[in-house]
């Protein structure tokens, strides 16, 4: 698995009554992973809102869902950003099983996950995979607002280090 | 049954993986029964947060879940409210299951319920009773203040008509 | 307006610390809406669960958040199916804020809004457009199963009302 | 601070449109807590779903809600469990924000907080008070069921850790 990665566990809250996670929750997950990239940055969102003034949201987002995730599953979320003009990130995220006896990645110290396995058994791994535009706004008007350069140059770096 | 009540349909968002409403879930259902009730006396929040720059802030609540409610179940919530002291309002709430076949109450517009059944299958229907305490506070320091006095005269003419 | 719609409200619930409904939530309000079409065409989920034994699950979804909601906003999530294959649903959605003075649309008993509004101001009403894909799974394995084939009519029946 | 603790993060998700933490969540928090309890004496709630066959609910709680948490806290949640009768475990637990510059307690592992400090600044730490009195029931008929006695014991052994 290349670049950021962030676990959860699943809980009751998650669940619906057919025994797997809720469609909905699962973008509390990617949300999760994606202020926990942004903190890995040295950036708070808590913060962003009072200096310089910005919040972010979601324009539009695709979801497939390919397997479901169960209660007491250890799911690895990952997130990949790329800027899309001045004012909106893309992130490519998905969440993942973490698999007994999983082997961790050479080189990558976040959870141990297998991106892109050889065998069927592994394939299994790969819950849900996502496509999350979201917008720099301004937090008093909503209206869009151009990313900062330190964002816009941590997100250019983040991309190179993943891609490079 | 006396007093405010208002419906409500339980959706797989509000299950679990129990196949159950999800007990944190309810205090939704009870949230929106008392929104409800103060839009009933005319006032919304939205409203009081601007003028006179109120909100209303859960202080302690107490529930007792007797009964789970399930899949498709239509709820019923009720919402009985007195003043307590200056600031505080103090709702007494009941969640029923509407049951097929239920008779509505004479001189009750509300869903049809009965409150205080002979029966002990009747008795079935009452799901959940739960006592909230909401104080009021001022919408931009969070610090208390006191209920504005037509709201303090509507809580005090609803329970006067509840028990009169 | 043509088709399946359903209200809803916003309660403090939907909302979060950025002043709009989360964005996670529109799911619970466009899942409200493919259920309450699925009661409307006489299926509850619960009895298809127990005969024929299926239950439904989103494959994939996509979203586009155009405006955000707000507390007490009263919405109205419409609802058009196409079957896709022998085992996918695939919803059309929209979910749109009542405005105050909006005209019912004529023989159309749903909730008062315009579909395809002229004016500016109008096309504010639209707040989230939503393209679901669901498919019928075996309630005990959760393995992909056929439509059955009153749901199958169905679905081509309410196609072909709102198309013809 | 005596006994398990387990560490949560604000996210967006738990917030609501008044900037805090929306009351409902906190439950939420409570029961990650109650379940990391669990798992910490070598129990997972899937296993003891299919062996011996049981669930947990709850049956009554009461909270009180001191201080309000915010998008961003590092929380962290108490868990107290004692037996009560043959079939009900009641918790006692308290949800903790974590403070820059808190110093661990000695012989404690768990996150660094303290638990009955002596100054006014210390104090605030604490933000919500809960008594939670679970049921253990049988998995398929969700009638009470006697604890097993692995977890009596269990129970009965944590007490006389914390109270010893």
């Amino acid at each position: 698995m290349k670049g950021f990665c962030w676990p959860a566990r699943v809980y009751w809250e998650d669940t619906d009554g057919g025994g797997i996670v809720y469609y909905a929750n699962y973008l509390r997950f990617l949300e999760r992973a994606r202020t926990e990239w942004l903190r890995s940055l040295g950036y708070s969102q808590n913060a962003l809102a009072r200096d310089p003034g910005i919040v972010f949201t979601v324009v539009s987002l695709s979801v497939d869902y390919r397997k479901p995730a169960r209660l007491d599953d250890e799911l690895v979320i990952t997130c990949e950003a790329t800027a899309e003009g001045v004012v909106t990130i893309r992130f490519a995220q998905r969440i993942y099983r973490k698999e007994p006896g999983a082997t961790p990645v050479p080189g990558h110290d976040g959870p141990a996950v297998v991106d892109e396995p050889s065998g069927d058994a592994d394939r299994a791994r790969l819950l849900v995979e996502a496509d999350v535009r979201v917008a720099c706004v301004d937090a008093a008007t909503l209206r869009p607002k151009r990313l900062p350069d330190f964002l816009a140059g941590a997100v250019a770096l983040a991309g190179a280090i993943v891609n490079g």
